[in-house]
């Protein structure tokens, strides 16, 4: 059997089946943003990895070497700040081809420089090899106090489902880039945010799960929704969608709302937490978007009065994107 | 300006010299086998990656899966062993073609597992991506109880020169694969081993420097006087090439001492120790291969009563393995 016909998914789980736990400590393994391990008395030590792969992820016709570089230093930040930790130590690696420029180089680590200064991280390692295409892998390790971890899988029923900031805006803007079209989402696309500053105030009020936004909407809920073994109804019109994107989404005939749910790469935040939390929760850029539900009742997409089955986010192998 | 004409290790400085320490806590970055970073009283965090890149390094036309999974693990527990530590998490990530099979990552994680059994490794975590190319890059962390951390950079003038185990082998190994050729250091190319168990006796008897054989002698002996601001002399009839490697050279009309110094990926341990340690690693398989002796005498090959300025050895970018 191709993996395309498995699906990205059904390889994680393929693969969560088969490594086994040899070595002590494992608090969570795979299947959340970054792994927990124990560290010290009231700390976690976390740990995830993550890459960008030319003609998959950026391409050197639209993305400048040091958006390359913030990217790569986000999308890692954004799986620590979704578990409730602060990042620490990066580790670069970096596969090239031989006839790229030095420039490019210096202009992707002033890019991870910028990040790293922000989010106060120290590159510490990497390796480099050959390659005909250029792909940047960046894993980092990170600290999350026991008492503020976020979990994909601590959702309960009752809890409302929260999204920070706007969605869809990083697929509106690959959707002009790679048609040539010009609109704000763009830059949405090519020098993403994460939201560490946010989680920590998130998990200060108290989530009871959390997950990054890196596939869509439909595929986060779906992710805290297995891993906590219920479901959701998710209100399309309460998706947090920007003007700048609507714009954008019509100047590619295409749906925001598709975007928002199916798109990526947004690195907002998805949560749940109790009502109890609202009056708290509606001071910070957040959004309430739906509720959690029993896990009989599957999970939902709601617009209008109609009720439909939530379909997955981007997938490697099986989706192009 | 090209990198290839820059070349890894000219890279590899230029990189050195961008990254800045943002985060407190390192007690070595870049420039070592993986990097040291503060963890408790008596221990050290060891932080690592590597990557395997078919093409670069296999080719899925004499690699089995589960071959390149056991590679990808070692090459990492080599880093770590290299610095006196041991190996506990990794995170695997995986780029691969859609049309790949299934098969592929079922052999790859037997092979991954095979190597996190036997060293007590737990994969904690990774991600997925599509590419043209199947590239499995692993990031590992490590613990190193502080009095026995191993750097590249603590050779004294006096020391003498180790090497591990014989080497050249992995190299004339892809020779034969290369060249359809049968002989026995194609397995050693195919599945090497890393000397983490040795490398906990060698930190126990005390070396000076050390450093693992991704690269050949010559590259490893460069970066410990480098690191250490020494020179060396390194004999060439004392380099440990086993028989097999001495007759599978021949079989490619090359020269073994030349596998051993500019081939790599033998992943034996090249150290240095005072001589008063020579009795008790005597008992050890190490070999003394030269000595360490001031900056201003450069870093010798000596070849019976000529001495040469040592090469470079294997180098990304520049030479084509």
């Amino acid at each position: 059997m191709k993996i395309k016909l498995l699906g990205e998914l059904g390889l994680i789980e393929r693969i969560k089946n088969k490594v086994k736990p040899y070595q002590k400590g494992v608090v969570r393994g795979i299947g959340d943003d970054a792994a927990v391990l124990e560290y010290d008395k009231n700390n976690y030590l976390l740990f995830t990895t993550d890459s960008l792969v030319e003609g998959v992820h950026f391409s050197v016709k639209y993305s400048k070497p040091w958006q390359i570089g913030m990217k790569a230093i986000e999308q890692n930040v954004s799986d620590i700040a979704a578990m409730g930790g602060l990042p620490k130590y990066a580790a670069v690696s970096l596969a090239l081809p031989n006839n790229i420029d030095v420039k490019f180089i210096d202009g992707l680590y002033r890019g991870i420089n910028k990040k790293c200064k922000k989010y106060g991280i120290s590159v510490v390692g990497g390796n480099i090899t050959r390659s005909k295409k250029i792909s940047v892998s960046v894993a980092m390790t990170g600290i999350a106090e026991k008492k503020y971890l976020a979990l994909r899988s601590g959702a309960k029923k009752g809890d409302l489902i929260f999204c920070s900031g706007d969605v869809g805006k990083s697929a509106a803007g690959l959707g002009l880039l790679k048609h040539n079209k010009k609109g704000k989402s763009a830059k949405k696309h090519l020098e993403p945010s994460s939201r560490l500053e946010l989680a920590g105030k998130l998990v200060k009020i108290g989530v009871n799960s959390m997950i990054d936004v890196s596939d869509g909407v439909a595929s986060e809920a779906r992710h805290i929704c297995n891993e906590s073994n219920v479901g959701a109804v998710i209100y399309a019109d309460k998706i947090p969608i920007s003007k700048n994107t609507i714009i954008d989404a019509k100047k590619l005939n295409k749906n925001a709302l598709d975007f928002a749910l199916y798109g990526g790469e947004d690195f907002e935040l998805v949560f749940t937490a109790g009502k109890n939390k609202i009056s708290r929760l509606k001071k910070l850029d957040v959004s309430a978007i739906g509720k959690i539900v029993g896990r009989e009742q599957g999970v939902k997409l709601a617009m209008g009065n109609k009720k439909t089955e939530l379909k997955m986010g981007f997938e490697h192998f099986q989706n192009k994107k």
